[in-house]
């Protein structure tokens, strides 16, 4: 069995990676294995910026959002020669596995290292929720009820103005903070990269509501699925309806992780050091249907994430 | 098809059962269904309190903690009598199949409906998390974050005087809340209904803990595990640390509801309207391993909600 | 004694406008008054869209966003055929005063309606804290919090990436959101309409800062001191630090109050009740120096909002 | 000038101790003086638990509860040889000055120290809101919106099963937290130990109250004016209202200071700073009539703190 394991975080930061890093920690030294910890993810595993981590250097940190081990992107870890740096760094200080929490991104690191004989276990931790092999990553909660509280703020506003409000969240390739959002929200209409609206079905989705009664519209939109501004700029000259934009940003990747979000990382970031103890590589953790499974790397890499159409469907039914 | 059903809510108010009336409201609409809103609970269906609901009803509460058609407690209706006063009242009003979102005590009334050859479905909405036949209730996930909020604000106290302390959180058969609740704020001891501990661990446990230098200890206890109060004494005595309890109550049934309890109560409202539109009855909906679901209400009835001992298991590794 | 009074909101809305309409309807029942609401601002006051308010009217609003009666802009009502429209629809329904809640703007309105012989008395509502008067408007300590918790969670992703952030706030003409909000958050630097900063004396503090070590910088940006999109730009490129940039918008205008903002609604809200029965017009009533006080609304308008550099003084000189 | 002074946190912590101690600090550098942390409050002043402390040392703690001095408290310093082990141990390393920031008892410290010959000012930090001298304390404002946030998250509840419910909140000897509190959550009763209500009173509102329609009642109770659990029974007894207790507890200390609390914080610290630095000794800092301002210890303590009678007449005016 392993007796030294390392730690790291990379790519964007999400809520719960503390707590990831913590169970990473705690799971190795309840068996017996020491950890280590790499700042600024692979440029610190180039760097060497490695430090030995105990029980009390992940004390008070669990409901912490950010990650006290900072994360970096990375080009030259991109090549070959850093991959070899990195592996040079980890025997050094006699590391034998390694833990990458972060995205896709992150992945092919994690994937590249156990190629080159390292083994690495992925542990995904995004806001997105865009990885394939989990339902859910690390972050994803928390962001949804961050939205959430944000869009119950503008909607005080809308409906005292009888505004419609354009909000833009985060999400490039996958859509499901926008969809869970605007479900959680009663938005009007929820715009994402998985599904092509038409901006005439939107406008008359918006008269239609209007003519009802309806004091204010709420339009929830993925930043992959068009610019909230130029979104805004159309609604208000197709329908002459005063018309907000709020473009959410940066704030829906901090902010302490929900429970949620706390027990998914402590099981996953648990779950990781089992798998090296066993002597699994190149492995991604993840919930799925509510259990904790694995994955090859390379076939959470190329598959899809998966996209909930049930849940779509609710959304459109329900905001009649 | 039906052509016209009714909703209410029944027993402990959990949060997100406004976004499942409203589910249930839209939901029907969408399918030119009418509804109509029981007020009281089986108390207002005897007293055949009932009015019809709108859009415009449901409007502006999916945020909003409680129920907007309040709920009491109701022995008459526990009577065959009671029960058939209730039939009677529906059958005035015209109403077809009936709605009841509560926890298992409002499921018998819905069982009797049934059984007395009205159509009825339950939709489990509790804090505890205590109904067999769905992973999660509406309000559990709403209520660990209202717990573990007021544990960080603890935690600051704690962590600044070096005490031990000891909160009880509600559920009275299940730990589900504490067992969450206690992982998710890395508990020194989380005490459950479903398990025996021994004082005598316990009390070793935080003389380990204290040794090792740690500033504080939390202990969460379920409210079926004991009483905080008794327990926080006991632990002063043997210990000599200095304890101080906390009995977090009412405000655990409260708050807005996440986005979790949001999204899940919209879509097991709406499951709900569909199972009465397919003519099935006596049946509850629940969420399992990430699906929507349903059982016979006898069924869920009869079995133990499960317990998942992974997780407890690892709150015992990580809390070293 | 006036045997009927109303009340409008006006202008945009601010949290705590519920507690202050709460806090007149209850005054003035308390001392026998019968009180209407009129919907939609000044332009409802031309429409005549009012109504009797009882004590169930504002009950269970004491907490929320927004404002019950809601808001509207007019320009009909800048004319002096609007506002005779207005003082018609009120003697219609037999009432004898008003308090209006807003803004500048809205005690523009209250001062024409004081000229034309029927009394109003204006309480200030504004996240903006720019009323002169008054140490504090109704909203802007609500905003404050908003703004902080918004901060905050941007702080964690700041950390963790080790970038520069650009946090643009609400404040058109008044510095005292950003001033504030900064000094809470340990802002690096706060740029404000009451101040000319200089790009290259930014610049020069964020290179110190960033020579001593410090993991990320935040720039609280008040909207009248400058575009947050702009400032990043330039920031950036005179730097090379990775920056961000965020605008908070709407989400500053709503939300739950704090309890300073509705212990101040109230204590205002109720004041202005009293100051019409005792026979005042034409004043505005505020805070200064924790106590309520009032004055002439012409003296208010015509004054400049203070602003407090004993304040900005020590947010320089702590942000060293 | 004084070449280097030390701040320590006393008694029971509150939130904003972290933003003072962080202002007391960075206020000294500006000034280039250094700066010491006392540990454990007036207990590690006796043991020598001082070190120096930097920019770095107060880096991302302006957000965060609890101290992280930590506090105790410390029977030895009560007499005159623990009082002079404090201050041998202060010159020991070379300190001229020390800032207290607690409660009365800490002041009585700080007063000491100074007849002892060594310059002490005390900045007061507690929920209570009882220090004479000034008009709010560092953690009352934040302690105010946790109660608040509470009794809005019981309000659901009670709305939902129209039952009466009465809070306990923390204020041995001052009301200020349950009047503010009461007020600001609009509810029926406040009991503090001010003012001597009769229970046949209070009875007698909540049957008005209830004969005129309403759902809920709450009433809140500073610890100071009776214990909730009899209040509640009696009432019970006495209305035979279904009653409902909550003893909010140990939540009221902690949580992330609020807006008002940093920016008070960090003027109050700044301002001990400047005292010492002006050659002043045996002053306690305060806010009055919203200006930053010291009185002699003395003076301060042998003072009742005020208590706002306007604001408990509205508060009854408002609740009828």
């Amino acid at each position: 069995m392993m007796k030294r394991i390392a730690v790291l975080t990379s790519g964007g930061d999400s809520p719960g990676m503390n707590a990831a890093i913590r169970a990473v920690v705690r799971k190795a030294i309840y068996h017996g294995v020491e950890v280590y910890g790499v700042y600024y993810g692979f440029q610190g595993l180039i760097d060497g910026d490695i430090k030995k981590l105990e029980l009390g250097s992940v004390g008070d940190i669990i409901h912490r959002g950010g990650t006290i081990l900072y994360t970096a992107r990375c080009e030259e870890f991109k090549t070959k020669e850093g991959q070899f740096k990195g592996i040079d760094q980890l025997k050094k200080f006699g590391i034998e596995g390694l833990v990458v929490i972060g995205g896709d991104g992150s992945f092919q690191g994690a994937k590249k290292l156990t190629e080159h004989g390292f083994p690495a276990i992925g542990v995904p931790g995004t806001i997105d929720n865009d990885i394939p092999g989990t339902d859910f990553t690390i972050g994803f909660d928390t962001a949804l009820n961050t939205v959430i509280d944000a869009i119950d703020k503008i909607r005080d506003t809308a409906t005292s103005h009888e505004r419609t409000y354009v909000v833009e969240v985060m999400g490039r390739d996958a859509g499901d903070l926008a969809l869970w959002a605007g479900l959680a929200d009663g938005a009007e209409t929820i715009m994402i990269p998985e599904v092509d609206d038409k901006m005439e079905d939107i406008v008359a989705r918006l008269k239609r509501g209007h003519e009802r009664g309806k004091k204010h519209s709420i339009i929830v939109v993925a930043e992959g699925a068009g610019s909230a501004v130029e979104i805004g700029k159309e609604i208000e000259e197709q329908t002459k309806y005063e018309t907000r934009v709020t473009v959410l940003g940066h704030i829906q990747r901090g902010g302490s992780p929900t429970g949620r979000d706390r027990v998914l990382a402590s099981r996953l970031g648990a779950r990781a050091v089992e798998l090296l103890l066993e002597g699994e590589a190149g492995k991604v953790v993840g919930i799925e249907r509510n259990e904790i499974v694995h994955h090859d790397i390379q076939d959470a890499l190329s598959k899809k994430p998966s996209f909930d159409h049930d849940i779509y469907k609710l959304s459109k039914e329900l905001s009649i």
